[in-house]
């Protein structure tokens, strides 16, 4: 952030009277641009025995499998907001059940929030993000190929509780990998 | 949004290729600047048979009562968020416990999430955004004076669950109020 998106001037970045932390400010029209956590919001849609996954068109990820997601928009709700996202990215049609996993993303900056939820019908396809949507029984998931870490969370416990016949709401931190240990230049 | 935050020209608003919603799109520099939803994280501190509330000392809703919470900040997880203003707020000490309410409030472009609480010791008082921190009995709580309504939800809930026994996670949209019907000019 260099500019101010109200009045165009120059940024600084300092902490303002009675906060805690460095904001980018505007001093030509007293504005405070706070940047805050965003949300992720998306669907476990499953039919019968078998869960939907979509094969990512776009970066980052491109060709690994997710469960239908994306960033939360303005004026929605959070349901409203995985509902729309399983129909732009597998055109396909919920019916969501409770929330299932909470997962934060600190050093991303995100909260990834899952509903379970029931496909209505079999009337799905490919949106314009994702290669391919397909229906895994739990023996069948690509579970080497998973797009992401907080996804890949969310179906290993949706199998577990499925397992011990009994879902709840699972809230935990995916912090950041650790080092590799490689050599660094 | 007038000015693009990374060059500072001119902004436009239109819908850009591939997506389906207008944004802030900057044609100098090819920027999309995206406005989400924010989180708003807190705690239900608990005390024996009470509950601690905050007297708030800024606008919106000076001088109502509150459950200690605040905007998610970056690099942070969602149960960090909650102890951290908790502290800010109430100078309290909590341990969390379970989420208990997720609430969307799409009119404000905001997600609130409460946690259940212990607070850990007496030692508590104002923050700088707070007149007054006391703990509540249920029959003492100021039902007529609770600064937001999902501080009301919440508090509602807890107190239901309570009597019942068994606390669950309650998840809501709380929508914008309806016009009361009077006549506008």
């Amino acid at each position: 952030m260099n500019f101010c998106s109200n009045c165009g001037a120059a940024i600084v970045v300092r902490v303002p009277d009675g906060d805690t932390l460095p904001r980018h400010v505007c001093d030509a029209c007293d504005t405070i641009h706070y940047r805050n956590p965003l949300v992720v919001v998306g669907s476990i849609p499953v039919w019968e025995d078998q869960v939907l996954l979509c094969k990512r068109a776009i970066e980052p990820r491109l060709g690994k499998w997710t469960l239908p997601a994306g960033f939360m928009e303005l004026g929605e709700s959070v349901a409203q907001g995985a509902i729309r996202e399983t129909e732009e990215e597998a055109r396909a049609r919920v019916s969501l059940e409770d929330v299932f996993t909470m997962l934060s993303v600190p050093h991303v900056n995100q909260v990834h929030i899952f509903y379970r939820a029931q496909l209505l019908d079999l009337n799905f396809g490919p949106g314009s993000e994702t290669l391919e949507v397909a229906l895994f029984t739990e023996g069948r998931i690509p579970w080497q190929e998973i797009a992401f870490r907080t996804v890949l969370t969310t179906l290993t416990h949706f199998y577990a509780d499925r397992r011990r016949g009994a879902y709840s709401m699972h809230t935990e931190d995916i912090l950041a990998p650790k080092s590799t240990g490689g050599y660094k230049r």
